[in-house]
């Protein structure tokens, strides 16, 4: 069994593009710039933009913070939007979800322009990566995807299970895996809350892919020996033993599931740490303008 | 065993069709316009543009055919397609495809407004509808959704096998299924050139739509027995004792594969019918403004 380090993985990205964006500095071009707007002050929020602010100086990026509190109306966020759409130093942004209930998420999305979309949540980058076009892919299938790569793993021709039908992981990263493409040529099959036989299908798989936030969902019984684990849950579970007062919990029943595995993902510094990376090498490709 | 007779409920579909017209326009409302644009002189193209024209006068809508020789160039293509965006009285339209290989596919079909993309080809379009948000869902996917839910099929949690991944069939019809929706959350497996153990997962399937245009593909052995079976296949093969010298041909074996199942849909007569339909359809929506 071979561990999957996404925390030495992102580590290992960001180094990269740290290089990257030397090298485009001496050569007179402009440094990164990523913004991300924050709407009040959801501790899982406050966390995850805290991450990004600091990925973004290990990159060499510059990074601008733009806070609201929740009662910023819809109106007002989509001046924001607008603005930083307009703002020629930007070259890609994400608005840290979930919003509050009184705004329209989707509205908000749907008012970034696709340029500058990092995160990849913008519909004509999900379409346009359902059809194998340039894109930028939502950070963590593509965090999936560059982890399977970077270990070498063979994914043509192999049976992958998603669980779960997510619009920020499941659908996108079967989509990703169906390509004809490398990672990808998977046979993907993709269950839910209505799948029935949900246990047998992931016995069949060489790949799972679990992402129903549902902690300890895959159990060893669930599990093809020698198949492949990609654990996507990232629930917070109460632990009084830790400072923070949780801890994070995958959807694997990493401690007998582990053994019978070929690579598999711990929660946490599995998947997680790769996300941010993701969003990092996204807005190297905006500022690159390689995408559009 | 039940046939799906894709004809009759494509001409039940036109009728319906026809009967909100002839109320929108008593109601004073515009009749709904569809334009296509037909490149060269391809025979398949030909006759597909012919029988939408025919769809249209069945329909009550007005149609507009804008042809063009193949030495057309890109340039003269893109400003056609800015002319149809800024026409008002045009609800919606279509280039047919193939466009001849000098000119970008993509780069016309994502010229093209997303609230007239009646195909449902521009990313947007199909980025909305995998997010399972209002949009133009391309003609062939929804046909076959509309069969198995005016054929009554129950769709939720049974395991649908896709077979071919194609960007206008194979990828849109596995999204549609496996959306909260109903017809819809299937379990969905989408299978390919790339997949060594196609045959497995056929005989576990309980719809299978077989969309990989290799005539007679999918043979007794591979179905299970009470499975659904959509056969998207429109192989043309020599017959000389055809009047057009050759017939029709899906990628079910149907003689054997019929007995077998709960419903089929033969070819010609099931899905073929329903696409022209499906386009009709989206015709009238973006007409009365309900997707954008």
């Amino acid at each position: 069994m071979e561990l999957i380090d996404g925390k030495k993985v992102a580590d290992q990205i960001k180094a990269e593009i740290a290089a990257e964006v030397t090298q485009r500095v001496a050569d007179g071009k402009k440094r990164p710039h990523l913004a991300a707007v924050l709407v009040g002050h959801d501790g899982g929020s406050e966390t995850y933009v805290a991450h990004k602010v600091k990925a973004c100086e290990q990159c060499g990026f510059d990074s601008t913070l733009i806070r609201r509190e929740a009662d910023v109306t819809e109106q007002e966020l989509l001046e924001i939007v607008k603005e930083l759409n307009e703002n020629p130093d930007i070259d890609g942004y994400i608005v840290q979800l979930p919003l509050p209930g009184h705004i329209d998420e989707q509205r908000i999305i749907e008012a970034i322009d696709p340029r500058k979309d990092v995160d990849g949540f913008h519909p004509v980058n999900v379409g346009r990566m359902s059809i194998g076009l340039p894109c930028f892919v939502s950070a963590t299938p593509a965090g999936i995807v560059e982890l399977l790569r970077r270990y070498g793993i063979e994914t043509r021709g192999k049976h992958c299970v998603v669980l779960g039908r997510s619009n920020i992981v499941g659908k996108p990263v079967a989509s990703l895996l169906m390509q004809k493409a490398a990672p990808g040529n998977c046979t993907v099959t993709v269950c839910h809350s209505a799948t029935p036989d949900l246990k047998d299908h992931c016995r069949r798989a060489d790949i799972i892919i679990a992402a129903l936030g549902q902690p300890g969902f895959v159990t060893a019984d669930m599990v093809k020996p020698g198949a492949v684990i990609i654990d996507v849950g990232t629930t917070r579970v109460p632990d009084p033993s830790k400072k923070s007062g949780f801890r994070l919990c995958g959807d694997v029943d990493f401690e007998n599931v582990a053994p019978l595995c070929s690579h598999i993902t711990p929660v946490p510094g599995g998947v997680g740490p790769m996300t941010i990376c993701s969003l990092m090498s996204n807005t190297l490709l905006a500022a690159s303008d390689k995408v559009y």
